[in-house]
């Protein structure tokens, strides 16, 4: 960067506040070559944020964070946000180990005022911290910037409606640009396009709203008798029907233009004025800036680490997403009852080509997981089969339309969870790490985890087939492992893996499987004989598994997810009850876990084959080095 | 019933088609009569079922139940379908023990055409069976009936974003009667006031309408292009302004009269004919034809047992649910920091008294139980203590929002459980049995589970006070049991109670604790010596308690609470990994447990007295009957 470089002068907003517009949209190119090159080298989200960097300019020119809070939906969209907020000099560790997050963090930055990763939680959280300020009778502004995908989120939902009848100034910002991750999709979606098409309507309104504005300044009294009265011209001279935020409470300023700074500051200087809820409609390009990502954002939503002169990806193979789209294209072709529904997340869970191919058996129900789970209920009461794709995470967000109305009433719906265990880079709120602790909590839902391509196909086939009422098949983000040319896969709820004949067990699943065939390796290169117990079916665990186990003196469990209440927990304790007098140790996952890469992540928290080796080492001495 | 009742007459939906209007008229007089004779002995929802009475004849008259299906979304209104649906002489059984449930049961009839309980599931779940329909080129009709109150649930708003944009004539009956438990909240409940008072425009709508409808006899492919025709004219002719729900993508037709039949089935036909997703907004009195439900919906909602004369409950004493309430003030007058959240269960709950006097502290969220915990999040984030106060049950749709929203970032919230544990009549879809285990798979949390008034006003202000991050208390519905005189609540995370100087402890928390005082004194009379170690927070599990643990031949944990994943798998495993060489047991439950009185329920489980005692008498021979 040059010395005439005008972000080099950025460390906090208020010096966004001595700057000319010609300088602001300067700093919007040189914040926009910033992000390209970090997200060229570190993957993350790159069309999100390239769409919102002149909105993030003039959110910090007119607004005073701190003391104001901004609250960003999802937060992918927050490196213009981290570069303005005195972490530009560090962006270039965003999502690496020990960097910044991809994601607003309180515990990294006054700046960050919510914590953010799912979507749609922005209005809600916003008109909290909202309301705290009231009951603390502490004056600040609160903004919360969502995308209208977000906005398919009934979280978000239930926060307009709740908010938009309160009296607290929250202001919220549609970032409209005509995506959630992949197409919009549902009725919002097709209403903002309606209501986005009006520019002429924007003209007449900002006229209006000069005009009207200036009567605000005749005090407060006057200002609500007024407001009212400025409604009623606007609705009575200018034929302004009320669009579906303001029948939610909020007064609607827009559509506006995202990339115009002057345009953007004049509305949230009017959203400060106004009393009450507001909702600022702001349309942005995503990708802004960047021929490719502007091209293709689906692509650029969400990456890994490209070459920027193409846009190319800098590696990229077969993963299980993958696998799981050929089995649902092959199953479909076979089976006229096989549907498919995922939320917002075609390309990323492999159902783009099924979405293609069997369009009227594809159902992108936008962000949406409850109602994604409640409607599969209704399908599978309606004799299909229907097949949700979800990562983990989201998945969460379903819990309660899983246990009651797919599960207690024994509907036969399949969950493919995908990113399954430690995802990586995105962090803690992406990790896919308590699913199947939660789906352990849930009567009438099995659940398998295969650890390989050629286990998921087969396993996918059983769920969809072969297993009675809720039917889940958890595999991770990526590809296969390594697995060893004499290990074989059969068809049954688990596996011993290696001689029985030696004192130690390990007891594992999913991928942790490849790990602990390279540990065995290891120690039986150390004298140390070690057999591994596969579980093919994590839930219910089986009792044969269980009783065939009894034998040994030292039985280890590891498990890539959450400790408490997880699989291994129910596993030792079956282990005991059926006579079990060895030691079992359990080596699972304690706590959230921060953003590193998979390999790294899983090293620190010992479930890769170095940390299987040294916990197995540590109780049997050092293995045959005695002997030698 | 006399000779001349219209009601014994019908059988079947089929029976109603032979009508006239004035048969049907006193038919739904003769339902009323059933309705209030049942709830008042049985207990049940009064309200919401006398409000839907002409609803109900009307749908079935028009419907040709069960090819088509009706789902009811929550379902406590469904008394009067059951009566239509040959269920009539069963009636009086309802939420009794073996007896009709008080919901819809695909299990119990096929006229039930989806399981519901919790709020907002019932568009999703017709949309799903509408759509199966299509893709088994089934031809039928789907009607979700759904309240206003559950309109405020974001699953719901998910559920219309999405069937709003489809082609399937999915019908969705809005029973509007301005409450959803308690008052309506938010703006959806302001919006529906503001087009329920335009009857005019029912008037003028209907006739146009009426005419326009004409235009569709002219067969598919004509109608498709007047749809839009019909719209235009509708728009520019008669100054319609669209509705929200037209905005959803859905046809509108209403608001429509709910107690005329006559409206009702005009209306229901022409949804019929109708492309697409239809909406019809039907206004409702809840409670009418009694005077007592009318005058007091929140009162008559879900109640005991009554008398019909008086309307007063039969029997009403002090409950956990009024002890939290007269806490939360007591609090609220020395701190002001302190506010209370509930979604739309004020009564319920115990906070009418508080939403009274700190009114600017009190947030009713509607029937969003998601938000509720983002929106605390958010208040925590801005320095308040919320404290959310959430039937078991209904806090499973927090899930995802407690693990990352709030535990995540370590924000202090507190969450106040009430009916956590068997509840009884309500049956499977109302147990509070998950919430122990789904709160024992996240960081963060600390649970704590109180066995009188007093422990839970004290756990309460730990809670509030002394415990950091995520703090819920676990307490039943109903009142105190039984406590033993020489029992001392002391403030440790654990108590033991008796001597420790023998072969059995039981391990158990919450109102368990008095059906193990009970059965440890009638062991005692048979020479059976039994320590009780009584967990006053079970998340996370003391260890020090475990270790005092050791020392016991026999271990019994009794655990009102999903065995998987539960406090009781997680105490057993420690308590063998800290080298217990006795016996565990754990007597949890094991499945979704179904309606009966709660002491009838625990005690099928094994878990009252009698259980506790079989048990222990079991492993211990007969007791001293062998010295006799």
């Amino acid at each position: 960067m040059t010395d005439d470089s005008i972000l080099n002068g950025i460390n906090a907003p208020s010096d966004l506040k001595k700057l000319s517009v010609e300088e602001l949209y300067q700093l919007s190119e040189e914040i926009r070559v910033r992000i390209i090159q970090t997200v060229s080298e570190n993957g993350g989200h790159l069309a999100s944020n390239l769409g919102v960097v002149e909105l993030t300019i003039a959110l910090h020119s007119v607004f005073n964070a701190p003391k104001d809070k901004i609250v960003w939906d999802v937060g992918h969209q927050s490196y213009a946000h981290k570069i303005l907020t005195g972490r530009k000099d560090n962006i270039g560790t965003i999502r690496r180990e020990n960097g910044l997050a991809g994601f607003p963090k309180r515990n990294e930055s006054e700046y960050d005022s919510f914590d953010t990763g799912h979507s749609s939680t922005s209005v809600s959280a916003a008109y909290g911290i909202a309301c705290a300020g009231s009951i603390n009778s502490e004056k600040y502004y609160t903004v919360a910037v969502i995308g209208d995908g977000a906005l398919s989120g009934g979280l978000a939902l239930e926060g307009l409606n709740n908010a938009g009848r309160s009296k607290e100034n929250l202001i919220v910002i549609l970032n409209d640009n005509k995506m959630s991750i992949s197409k919009n999709v549902g009725s919002m979606a097709k209403y903002l396009t309606k209501i986005r098409i009006k520019p002429s309507y924007l003209d007449t309104k900002s006229r209006v709203h000069r005009k009207l504005d200036r009567l605000t300044l005749l005090g407060k009294p006057l200002s609500r008798m007024f407001s009212g009265m400025k409604r009623w011209i606007r609705d009575n001279f200018f034929g302004h029907q009320p669009t579906m935020f303001e029948q939610f409470g909020f007064n609607y300023y827009g559509p506006l233009d995202g990339h115009d700074i002057e345009q953007l500051c004049t509305a949230m200087k009017a959203a400060k004025r106004s009393r009450g809820p507001v909702l600022l409609h702001v349309c942005t390009t995503k990708g802004k800036g960047y021929e490719y990502a502007e091209k293709d954002p689906k692509i650029f939503h969400g990456i890994s680490a490209f070459d920027i002169e193409t846009g190319e990806p800098k590696s990229s193979s077969k993963g299980y997403s993958d696998i799981f789209g050929e089995f649902m294209c092959s199953a479909a072709k076979s089976d006229k009852h096989i549907c498919a529904i995922t939320a917002a997340m075609a390309m990323g869970t492999g159902l783009s080509g099924f979405a293609k191919k069997y369009k009227s058996r594809f159902y992108d129900v936008g962000i949406a997981e409850e109602h994604a789970v409640t409607f599969a209920s209704g399908l599978a009461a309606g004799n299909v089969i229907p097949v949700f794709a979800v990562y983990s995470t989201f998945l969460q967000r379903s819990y309660d339309q899983i246990l009651h109305d797919a599960a207690l009433q024994k509907l036969h719906i399949v969950l493919a969870i995908d990113r399954a265990g430690i995802v990586g880079e995105d962090g803690e709120t992406h990790q896919g790490i308590f699913d199947a602790a939660f789906l352990n909590t849930i009567p009438n839902v099995t659940v398998f985890a295969p650890a390989s391509f050629e286990e998921l196909k087969d396993m996918l086939y059983t769920a969809v087939y072969n297993t009675p009422d809720v039917a889940a098949v958890r595999y991770p983000r990526g590809g296969e492992l390594y697995l060893p040319d004499n290990y074989e896969y059969h068809q049954e709820d688990h596996i011993f893996y290696g001689s029985k004949a030696c004192d130690n067990l390990i007891v594992t699943y999913g991928r942790m499987f490849s790990y602990a065939c390279l540990a065995v390796e290891r120690l039986r290169e150390k004298g140390i004989e070690v057999c591994i117990l596969k579980l093919n079916r994590i839930k219910p665990v089986s009792v044969n598994a269980v009783r065939s186990s009894l034998g040994f003196k030292n039985c280890y469990f590891f498990e890539e997810g959450i400790r408490y209440g997880g699989v291994g927990e129910s596993f030792g304790l079956m282990l005991y009850q059926n006579g079990y007098s060895g030691k079992f140790s359990l080596t699972a996952i304690e706590n959230y876990v921060h953003q590193a890469k998979v390999e790294s992540a899983l090293h620190h928290l010992m479930l890769d084959a170095d940390g299987i080796e040294q916990k197995i080492l540590k109780d049997n001495g050092n293995g045959n080095t005695g002997q030698e």
